[in-house]
């Protein structure tokens, strides 16, 4: 009998990449909202959710990681990654939500964990400016005036740059956001003449528990996408820049939605 | 409509972390043959395959990639990326197979595409001694006396040190090998209450053709498996280690065979 | 006229490895006390310093570094590293001050600042556990009973585990520390005949300012040396682990003190 | 007495982040060669070299590396290396000689030996098409039409993509080369009021033996310099790219040719 949340699953189960839920997790977060063009954002959106608008959201995080039982954070090798999250606007049953069209972070067992909800998680080198508990001129103030950056890269390649001078607290998060998050979770079929049928395609609604926020800052933001000879991130350039944030959360993952079988869809469509 | 052969699935389908198949793979490898207890060897089976013996063999491998159409090796850092493969003996429906239990590779492409093909991979780093078509003091010969080594590490943690020394030329492949190997497709559920219902979770055989091998060398292999707190590597630590090889392969893959569902299994044993 | 404070040096002289001081510094910082041989630990000391005891400290910091005009954070790949430092204790002139033996850092930038201070930095991969302004299960509290984790390890090996429970305020730092810290300049010569006549080798004190410190948590500590078939860390194995602590200092270097000249030293004792 | 050919210096020298020469070299290598503004190759060049021309090369290679007794190339972590090297044309005593303004490692201890020679190394990712025994799709054949890629990035930003197509066996290889190479030993003073009066400053003439190289393979070329924020390397942008090359060479360094000490030169000038 072989044990495991996730593969490799072995005779005592303590070798899966990612363990058994819950998932408990801690962030410190830089945040831009952005407008991309609404028709290029809809063209992203996958079956079962309907066009919303053009407004986006990139999230930069440095995360800590552990489950109930194994104090991960004292191996924080295994732990700690960074994040780059792209949410766009979305509708489901004419309520707002959001949809993560891209996803990168710099981990394999937060990978593994972003498979399973549906996150399209690639590897990527995130990096996300620190703010520190004493005065310096090697870091930004956690308050207004304070100048924080953020980077992502892809195999060599930059792909995006973001700055955000804080200016007053804020009451409201960046939008779109976590709350009501959509997924799709997905895995080919590799079987001659099969390549196109999945054996899992479905829309997913992301479920968390437990969320905490720091006091939220909010202020000027910069973005800037640069080119890339093949993913199509540049589709949702900005347009116009709004808002950045800075803020810390926490919350823990035991759940999942399922929404919509989307192998059934594309069947009937045939 | 969203297309591509693995997530992210996007309008153009140019942005999926692996593309779509065939894949076509060339390497270098070092691989060691070594005899694990056969009883932890058959404690890693899955459902479907039996118990033969407990050899095994472990291979360290340099890879390069492409598509038909991508030339993917014109920018190696997205196509170039290595190795560690564990392979298990077992019988299936009464012939000798092998199985994977433990797999390692440091690059996310290469990761998805063994999700896909049941492979369970996770990120390691892994580095194989080099020949080159110089004579120096910095390599060695390909041919008797030419000493070579590998080693895997996982998250900072030496797991396991192989060399071989070369000695004469070789009709046979190491053993167990990869022309009739077995994995598990394995994605799980995260409803609640599902957790232990995996969406996906059958036993496959994998499938290569255009099979190329160079001519193949052995010798004598050292094989040491270091500790590790949680990994169940140790389970199948060598008993004795028996030899080495050293050879080039390159093959071709798009196809997969669907050899079992395990989630009826799972449910009819319940 | 090349211009640049290291190499390479350049036209402009903005693309020097480390730009010119003064160079600022912030850190969050974990530390632990041990007692190694006093022999052994008097056996790295160089000429110029006397044997004091076999008290060491390991450093475990994640820093961030900017120039006066750099604002060098707003792009953290840069200015973002993790370092363990050891310092052992010596006399110089009748007065306990700390020589530095080993020390290993994520990235070139510090390695090359470092070679200027003496620092005899190599390239290391340091993890360190994080506090975070919320409380959660994946996360240690600032205080009495938060558990904090570091590790280091080199070209794959897992080289040193530690481990603190804070449990008290501190009105004291760890023992030996930075204010009086000693290091060696070395550069060898590569002529022919002359690889034992450095052009470069002397003993030089660190000099800071604007020093700072976050109020200092103490507590218990465990640590582990592993072995490694090369370096010689493991002669400053602790035989006694004393107090772990967790700090953050800042503070900026544009100074260093030359005290000795060890090459006129080697040539009056041949 | 401690001991060791670079720092760390130890009691019994076994940890010198690089080791006593003599150092063994075998590499693959792919270059380009090209013409950039022979003015702007000459703001380039140190005191005691003339200016010659526009004619520049960058050479991409895959190192092995070991001493005479190390075996260093069984613990291909710390031997294995990769390196983009910039050398561009000038003029010793009326003879056509090399300079490196710019090289890019991918290794701390290729690093050190680096700064030993004078040359102005930092780390980057280096990447570098391979060729393999066997025919594939995953690989170019190394003969007439073998496309061959190679990428250069500096934290987390590409500066160079370069792509050669093999034609034809070639005679010579090529220039500037290595042959005739000179650099700059720098390491600057960080006292107060002394950070413009290096400790040394020294125009250097490298030094190989036993040289060997592979037959040498030419064709056509292209070279691509992205822009960045700081790095001059777009100083040497190509206005014209020349042949490519593709070859193996191997040789060993022990010695290095002091040639001017450019210290004085710098006081005389005042």
């Amino acid at each position: 009998m072989l044990k495991g949340y996730t593969s490799p699953r072995t005779p005592l189960g303590r070798s899966g990449l990612a363990p058994a839920p819950p998932w408990h997790y801690v962030s410190n977060s830089l945040a831009v909202e952005f407008d991309a063009a609404p028709d290029k954002v809809a063209a992203f959106l996958p079956e079962g959710l309907e066009p919303d608008s053009g407004r986006c959201a990139v999230y930069f995080a440095e995360w800590q990681f552990a489950t109930d039982t194994g104090e991960e954070y004292l191996d924080p090798v295994g732990s700690q990654y960074k994040e780059a999250i792209f949410l766009v606007s979305a509708r489901y049953q004419g309520s707002a939500v959001a949809y993560c069209p891209f996803i990168w972070v710099d981990q394999d067992i937060a990978l593994m964990r972003g498979l399973v909800q549906g996150w399209p998680k690639q590897i990527g080198s995130v990096w996300v400016t620190r703010s520190y508990e004493l005065p310096s001129k090697a870091a930004p103030v956690l308050g207004p005036g304070g100048k924080f950056g953020a980077s992502l890269a892809v195999k060599d390649r930059r792909l995006v740059d973001a700055g955000v001078t804080l200016r007053e607290p804020s009451a409201s998060l960046p939008a779109p956001g976590f709350a009501r998050a959509f997924n799709v979770r997905y895995l080919p079929d590799l079987a001659a003449g099969a390549h196109d049928r999945p054996a899992v395609h479905e829309l997913v609604q992301l479920r968390s528990r437990d969320v905490q926020f720091s006091p939220i800052w909010k202020g000027a933001a910069s973005l800037t996408f640069f080119d890339h000879p093949t993913l199509e991130l540049d589709e949702l350039r900005p347009l116009r820049v709004l808002a950045g944030y800075r803020f810390s959360f926490a919350f823990t993952v035991d759940d999942l939605v399922h929404v919509r079988d989307l192998r059934a869809e594309a069947a009937m469509r045939v």
